[in-house]
């Protein structure tokens, strides 16, 4: 197989750290060219050390990417200005891969309502496809703007769709409490990621209806429910690097173990998912450095919410590891590729 | 006023460290002796190299403590044997209070279900006086056996007690979703606290309806609401030494402000109670190695549940401290002596 | 005993906590005034959650600082700024407590070499009080500046220092290999404390003969010796809170156990040091939040170096805690009120 | 290439995952059988929940392992056992990879001197190979027995070697000081180990002259030297899982920069050692989860000691990574198989 050329636009993140180290080692993968607005000119392995004779790439500049004729590019800018420079790309019919929330919210009012300006091209929106591929494998081998979800909204998502897509079983109500490691809170300097702050700490916020991811969130379950749903979704920031553990409580029509059998069913085939027993729950720890996402069902006794438990690694599967799932998809390469 | 005499049984875990440290320094007590099965003879600060010139006392066995003649016993001795090892200070009239679990459920029956044994002195259940100051202080005063509350019932007891007991206050479900540092699986050699284990991890255990803390969770929140009250409660080991974040989801008739209300009008007097605004949510390192409890309500959103947000040091409110705080009560000394 | 009343300095940095919740419960001091440049006018409270109740004072500018009228100073502003800041008071004969470098060095041309620029007033260099109090607790008591050292002079200089002044005792090389944790690094943002970076890591930094701190360090011991001290000295950034703990490596001509009985000799007195047997060699758990300095001797084996041990809270007898205790030194009250 | 056929004895602690995690992804290995002596019947993944769907074997007991006909076993069993396990291997002309220190030491009566008893077939000492690769490849192509080195000893051996074996290089002290995280002292539960204590603390232990890797580290360096060395090894337990960082002080007849030209040099074509600039010191986030060895060199300023730096995964290029190297070695395999 030819190699597929490859662009990464701000790479200097983490979610860039981990997308690179996964490309490096892909078979089928060249990466063409890496851009940074913070470091340009410098080398990668000069941002990250660890990346030293691994990757040695000199970074570009956004302009200089702009003009590069790849395959594919993954962006790993913030919000805002991943689609801006994206458009480039697109317009040169270069698929991209945007692992921003630009993508991800199909209605441009919901997009403004949380991400607070307007999107740049909202008419490109509906052609973007929700890149998970348990659930959106068909759509994803033609995206030509593949929208990589979220880090929360995964770990959220995939125990519920299935359910929520299962005749007869009704959710009213969906209280979902996370606990991300600080790496989810990105590179950027701020106070609360300071490790002193941190450290020895356990820090809820913007909890209940107030974290954007809710926009995703709430999106994917209402296409899965073919209803609307809006959840209670409570963050919090946990002393480790990385990893998600979600804690999910439903008021749902079915037992525990029911829940356990339709979502194992559901995922039979798929190489990144694992269900497991109630006695033997999902932690961060499984899951760390991997693609997989663990899910288990427990609770549900006397009238009490079935709770769902879901973990993965918020920079793999949350982010990097699940954009080269789905850029094997898209390229038709075998999904597992560079990710084992 | 002439120094109290106290006796320790079964100090060399966290919370007869932590207790220790709090006596040593107390202005109006005096250690009589330190019992310990496993390291008879040695001295405190053998066992914990951080009280060398603190509390250099000799550990002495059980049966020596049995003979002694103080004041008042703190025991810190594992459920089951605790009681039984009180009983003879109790029957020479000595003051005990029992930081395990054997005085705290009021039903001898409920005892043996959630503790797997039968309860060694079951007429003494109705005599104890469950140790919540901020609910029970009159109580407290007199109380020849109180029981210290566990540190996840604290957390969890102290933000819903005041709703529960205001007329008018409707709450249907409640889950509380809880996240403790490692000192709360104490000192005892297991595989889930060893170090590579715990940390970079975020670890589900016992959710839904099956830790024994729910007995008292139970108990007190239907003695407070006058009805019977059966909640979900989901623990997290997480990856720091003390302290714990207990957020709180709530089907309740009143709003996130109100229920602030209700309850910082409630606490108004109290020392070691702190309610904070909802843009200032409690988090760990507001509260380690200190006596508070801080509580904060937020959500609630068109029909979402109010969320209440608690942290204590799990060390200190949710056992030591919590326990001075009582001796201090029952003594008749200011409150807050030895805890600031 | 009147109160004594205290201003503090620029106290929104990790040794202004710590020393506000020092002086805060200290029986002989009122707070006059805490000023902050970045966040006068809120509450200390706002910028510390955990110091709600305890100190809600609202912080006031430099400039309105400089006006006030109190018996002591304490400044925790950064090199440079402070001694500029401190000279008003210095000038209305206010005694000052200088938690910075900028009195700790006392040839004016050698502090220019390690912070590289000139000191604002040379002349007061020589007024200024190390302030070791188990070295200079006579000078102490009657200074009018008092320099307080950094924390990694702290560690390093009290194990030495006895040997130094033993007459006959020779050490020809010394090596201190420190390991801090990240509060040492202080609160303002930078990529090394970022928690991803910190945590799980180890990190050496100006290792050598590079790091400011050798400044003091060599003075001090070189007047301990009598003749100039040049040691090496290795910084590591370690993935804990506060704390230090240093590995010194001495050519010495005396044996690991006469080392530790000179010193247990020297310090026979002090409450704040602790001799340990090299069995029980000292860690930072052992003196986390007090103001203890740890001191344990080992090695010597068949020519091989003997390596003094020595731990410390950085935060507290590396800076605030043994500020105070200067301050109990100077205004005549008892040396560990406020620090046990 | 056919499949080597592997087997595994021991493999439940955490060298014994990170081997499985490498050797189930190595595209020439099928591992034949996994012993265990405290989990037989159990499937692996039971005892490592990460292992689910990458390794599901069921754990054989030692007894049934035996019996087995495999090209090559690796033991991660404990010293002692190790070499009397292997041994019906070594008779069946297998080869073994013992990653235990059984046949690290040549000489029977260090070997004792060290380990408290006798080695059980001191024989086969002086055929066993020392796994450096870097410095004993050669060897290792037709070892039968191959002594995986320790994790300390790599650290210190690999920045060391190249200086010793240099002509006119001298060196006439060496102190190293190393970092280790938790996971270097086992799964096995003991107090140092659980997370309370080794969290937020930092932890001397068997410094000086008394750590049993200091036989195979003074074996090895004499080796190099071409006359007796003994050096200064102080290991401290550190809060993080995996990774040593060693900061090793030597009194050299050469600077930094002509070290590090010379290491440099000795390893140009290694696949697996970096050298850092001084600038840009190794640190442990560098290796983790790699089987890299980086180094630096920095100090030796007018007179001072030249300071190696070296930072590596204790687990990976300190066990099981570098087991697999002198796998490939052994059988003719791409060195960096399955290692990157």
């Amino acid at each position: 197989m030819a190699e597929i050329k490859t662009g990464i636009l701000g790479a200097t993140a983490y979610t860039g750290l981990e997308l690179v180290k996964i490309l490096a080692k892909h078979p089928h993968v060249s990466i063409s060219f890496i851009s940074s607005r913070s470091f340009t000119g410098k080398r990668f392995s000069e941002v990250f050390g660890e990346a030293t004779g691994i990757c040695d790439e000199t970074l570009i500049s956004t302009e200089e990417a702009a003009g590069k004729d790849v395959d594919c590019v993954f962006s790993c800018l913030p919000h805002a200005l991943s689609a801006e420079l994206c458009l480039s790309f697109i317009e040169k019919d270069i698929r991209v891969i945007d692992l921003s929330a630009d993508f991800r919210i199909q209605d441009a009012k919901a997009y403004k309502k949380w991400y607070e300006h307007d999107h740049p091209k909202p008419e490109l929106l509906k052609e973007a496809v929700f890149g998970l591929p348990e659930i959106y494998r068909e759509q994803i081998k033609n995206a030509k703007i593949l929208a990589n979800p979220g880090c929360y909204p995964t770990s959220i998502l995939l125990p519920l769709i299935p359910l929520l897509k299962t005749a007869g079983v009704a959710i009213t109500s969906i209280i979902a409490d996370s606990k991300s490691g600080v790496s989810g809170a990105g590179r950027t300097l701020k106070l609360s990621s300071h490790f002193v702050e941190a450290n020895e700490n356990m820090v809820p916020y913007s909890i209940g209806r107030s974290h954007r991811h809710l926009s995703e969130i709430d999106q994917e379950l209402s296409k899965a429910a073919g209803k609307k749903v809006e959840i209670t979704f409570s963050p919090h920031l946990s002393p480790l690097n990385r990893g998600i553990l979600s804690t999910i409580y439903l008021s749902i029509n079915r037992k525990a173990g029911e829940c356990c059998t339709i979502v194992k069913d559901f995922y039979k085939d798929e190489p990144f998912i694992r269900i497991r027993a109630k006695e033997d729950l999902p932690k961060v720890s499984f899951v760390a450095n991997t693609n997989y996402c663990d899910i288990a069902f427990a609770g549900g006794e006397e009238g009490q919410p079935v709770i769902a438990v879901s973990a993965i690694d918020n920079l793999i599967k949350g982010a990097s590891g699940q954009a080269v799932q789905n850029f094997n998809i898209m390229f038709g390469i075998d999904e597992t590729e560079g990710l084992e």
